[in-house]
Order: structure tokens, then C-alpha cells, then sequence
């Protein structure tokens, strides 16, 4: 019966992994927002007051169940802009050095996958209205999870590069 | 000249950017952690105390460049044991209630995509070593990006169906 196997969770057995050589995605959403190029996307999204709606396709609505109760979404997208190969170092736009890409917060990175926590007001069917957007319209959407400040938030002082920088250019 | 290519920071253009069927990365590292089976891997890296080590390709090693002075850096990987299809609502963990997929943290996922804010206690060479740790063995990773909680915190009661269970199994 279809409807079993659908609601069957497998896993591969130790001899079925063997390491990827690559991994694809299929997007399960569109990213609406007023940016219409990467000129004006706010560098992240704690910075921005800008509002959007994330499109999530209608064969995926029944993944969205009790999402509402949540303040706040995980959104995991692709940066579908960027040609690689890239350079593994850059100067960020809070910075004037070179640093390595895994150390900045640029979408120009190996694999161009995007990160953003957004405020979520609504979701009528299955349209997620957001707020705190930074994502570029018709943006690839990968997964949405919910936030939790339990799981999600650490304490640090250690924020490397960035010390001294945020408070002068941010706020 | 080959050193200019890589250099360069390309963009599509808005004509040759078309919303895509399928997106496809490619490994920049692998997990070493003490988690041989799903059994036994922590739930959240908030409540792991252990430790492991992300080896990253030597070809990447020049992205890590300034990010061992982070203190906990966002580890993006696949759940590379989920067989796809996955049923849309399940139960998670920490509830006796099914749920969206989209709304629990579940790495059966239409996109197996994980995510995990990990301490940073050292960088040797090209591998990190990590603490509260919960990423399954030879897991491959997809991306690092520095942890800042100033982008990366934000404040919420609204945590939906975790509200009241968190510290009752948690802590």
C-alpha cells in the first residue's frame, strides 16, 4: 500500500552509506521579497524590517502542520546567484581583510547555501508570511525548521573578526 | 590567468537565472564523532557533551582562515542515512503528537538537511575540534559559517508544541 511506504521512515543499513561525492536537493519552495537584485539585501537579517512570503509548494502543505505556534523559522535556501568556483577568501562587508569563507558570512562559498532566522507572522495555506527578510526574490528554498531559542542560542564573546565591528556599522 | 579566475566574484545575470529543478552540492568535509549508529546521538547539540572533530578537505583549508577565533561556529550536513520518500508529519522526540515535519526537527526531511551550532575549541591544520557534538560518524558536511549571536539570537516564548516539554525531558 502506498500510503505505507510513505509513512514508513528508513534508514540505509552501515553497507548501504558510502560517502557522497555529491548530494542533491529539490527546492520545496519560491522565496517572495522585495529584492529584485543583490543590490539592497540587507546583510543579514536581524538588520532588516523588510517583509516577504516564502511560497512553499502545495505537495509539501501537510509539512507545515503547527509551524504557526512558532515566533520564529529556521529558512535554509540556496544562493542560486553565485558562479563557482569562488574564492576561498574574501573581505566581508564589515571588514576591510581577507578572511576565509568559512569564517564570513558571504554567499560566495563553496557550496552557496543560505541561512536565515526570520519572524513569522502568518501562514495562510501554504504561504509563509516572514518578516526580517534578507533573501533575494525567487530565491530556491531548501528547509524551513522551526527556531528555538533553547536549542539555538549560544552565549560567546568570541566573535573573532567581528569584534568591535558590529556595533559601528550596524546599529 | 587561472589565479584571477578563482578570484573573481561571479553573479548571474536576472536572464540567466532560472528557478531549478534540482540543486546539487558537493562535500567540503567529514564528521568524526563518537556516534557509530543512529542510536545514542544526543537529540540537540545543546544537550551533547561530546566531542569530535570535523576533518575538511585540503582544498578547502584556506576558507578557514580567522575562523579559529570564533567560538562556536553553524555546521551544515546531510543526513545522509534518510531514505527518501519521508512521511510529511511525524512524531518527534519530545511529543507524543504528530507534527509537521517543517514545524519539529526531525532529520526525516524532505531535504535531509541538518544543522548544528557547535563549540569551537581549536583548528589543527584542516581539521576542527568540536564539542556538543550530535552528528552521526563520517556524516558529510556541507558548509561552516562562523555562529554570531549577534545575527543569530533572537527572543521568543512562541516555540509551539515544545512550549512546557523542553525542561520536563531536557534538563
Amino acid at each position: 500500500m502506498r500510503i505505507m511506504e510513505i509513512t514508513k521512515r528508513e534508514i540505509k543499513t552501515l553497507e548501504e552509506r558510502t560517502f557522497p561525492s555529491e548530494i542533491c536537493f529539490k527546492p520545496i519552495g519560491i522565496m517572495h521579497s522585495p529584492f529584485k537584485s543583490l543590490k539592497g539585501v540587507p546583510i543579514q537579517p536581524s538588520v532588516s524590517e523588510d517583509k516577504g512570503l516564502i511560497e512553499i509548494f502545495p505537495q509539501y502543505k501537510l509539512a507545515l502542520k503547527d509551524l504557526d505556534k512558532f515566533g520564529f523559522i529556521i529558512c535554509i535556501f540556496h544562493f542560486d546567484m553565485v558562479k563557482l568556483p569562488i574564492p576561498l577568501q574574501s573581505k566581508p562587508f564589515l571588514d576591510d581583510e581577507e578572511h576565509g569563507v568559512f569564517a564570513i558570512r558571504t554567499p560566495f562559498r563553496p557550496n552557496p547555501i543560505g541561512f536565515s532566522i526570520l519572524k513569522l507572522t502568518q501562514i495562510i495555506e501554504h504561504e509563509l508570511h516572514v518578516e526580517n527578510v534578507d533573501i533575494l526574490d525567487n530565491t530556491p528554498i531548501l528547509d524551513i525548521k522551526p527556531y528555538v531559542p533553547h536549542f539555538d542560542v549560544r552565549e560567546t564573546e568570541k566573535i573573532g573578526w567581528l569584534q568591535g565591528k558590529i556595533k559601528k556599522k550596524l546599529s
